[in-house]
């Protein structure tokens, strides 16, 4: 397993600066946001990442299925996934209905059952679609935190039985440490899930949390998730991908790039290739 | 089932006041706080609800077991809700140990998994100490959002886990909708506990939620949560206690306690009672 950069921990830079961060720091991987692939081209991205000879360890992101039709815009992400060559398209569900992150609540549906159901029916459409592309979608588990606004897939075991009903080809699962430290079943879910591993992602859990949730992510080692056992567990799984290292977290936006890429290169040599 | 006030919901008034906001109120039940009946001292408190015809619905809270020695207090916090004839102790079990709610991250634990051996060895000496004195544990899964610096207890599941190698009559849990309405696995477990829950206890999850997330507790209908179908399901489990109104929030804090009544026995009536 290998250290690959999501571009929103740089997220300053574009595409073409990302990708030549990576060369300079001897990051062999990178993980990128589709916004940033519109504005830097999808072709160019595309001719950006051969040339410099990294792998895509993803594309971020498809979903939002659980409020009105998204199928179109997931399968033109599918399709770019497919064209950088990424492994997997990570897919964040969507929240409630009618629930904006940052904004008062206005008329919103409650029905979280519904909301769920609308996820499962959305992925009988896109999970084919993206198999036929050799691209995978991966199911990401958001901390609870974000139910009402943005994920209401709550837990890795949740994603599995998503998933489960599809090749595993199709439909994985991403780990992302942030999201899944706490759960009392997560090692049990980690075995589970074996190869529908798709995407291991680590960030620290800050606290005490800012007061945008959003942004408690934190560098690895700087709050309170003990990276061994779960990466560990992941290994032990059969995972053998590459590992991003995912932050949203104004100060490390606010920060120089290439001194969060130092910080970030060292931390995951000692906190998390240890394990 | 019918309505208690937990006096955190009215938390400027002392017990004295609150014992009287009930009955003006027509409130017949009470959830206490330990501190607010020591400042009213604890004789003095058991014959105010008697006086006043109140039942005790719980005693808030032991808990914090997984830092330091925390049994002595504990068992004068079972010897307080006897006397006080609450059927249980809510108890919320503690973090990560060092990890104190607010403050910034010190010499800390991340041995999550040794937090939650620590709960589990502390109830063994306090389960039957409780169960003597014809009080329940009533072990409280907090959000995962609290995970870090309140409670390493984390779902239903894991309460009921934690809860089963005891008589019924020892070690219950709280079914609290703020806590539990984004688990993928809530209603499975709500009947899985059966005549386990001691305490069902509604409040809204708001959103979003504010910066002190301790405080993203709303009045019901100003949130996200669907109260219908988690009501119906406590129901259904063979509960027929009572139902506290727990409510941490800046607004409401500030607000008059006796609004805050007249505003809670209405929303009680139209969104809990109608389930």
């Amino acid at each position: 397993m290998s250290l690959s950069l999501n571009q929103w921990t740089t997220r300053r830079w574009t595409v073409a600066e990302a990708v030549d961060g990576c060369v300079r720091h001897g990051v062999e991987a990178i993980g990128l946001w589709r916004q940033e692939v519109e504005a830097q081209g999808l072709d160019e991205t595309v001719a950006l990442v051969r040339d410099a000879g990294l792998r895509v360890s993803s594309l971020c992101r498809g979903g939002f299925l659980t409020s009105g039709d998204a199928l179109d815009d997931n399968r033109r992400a599918i399709d770019e996934a497919a064209a950088l060559g990424a492994p997997c398209l990570v897919m964040v569900v969507g929240g409630l209905p009618g629930v904006v992150p940052g904004e008062p609540l206005g008329e919103v549906s409650k029905d979280l059952a519904g909301a769920r159901e609308r996820v499962a029916s959305a992925l009988e459409v896109l999970a084919p679609y993206a198999g036929e592309r050799g691209v995978r979608l991966a199911l990401e588990p958001l901390h609870p935190v974000y139910c009402a606004d943005r994920a209401v897939l709550s837990t890795l075991g949740q994603a599995l039985d998503l998933a489960e009903p599809y090749p595993v080809e199709q439909v994985g699962v991403v780990v992302d440490t942030f999201h899944v430290w706490w759960d009392p079943q997560v090692f049990e879910q980690i075995a589970r899930a074996g190869e529908r591993i798709t995407s291991y992602q680590v960030c620290d859990y800050l606290h005490p949390l800012p007061a945008d949730v959003l942004l408690g992510r934190g560098m690895m080692g700087d709050g309170v998730i003990d990276f061994g056992p779960l990466t560990e567990a992941v290994a032990k799984a059969g995972y053998a991908g590459d590992i991003e290292v995912e932050i949203f977290n104004a100060d490390i936006w606010a920060a120089d790039p290439d001194e969060v890429m130092a910080t970030m290169k060292d931390r995951f040599t000692h906190l998390i290739l240890t394990s």
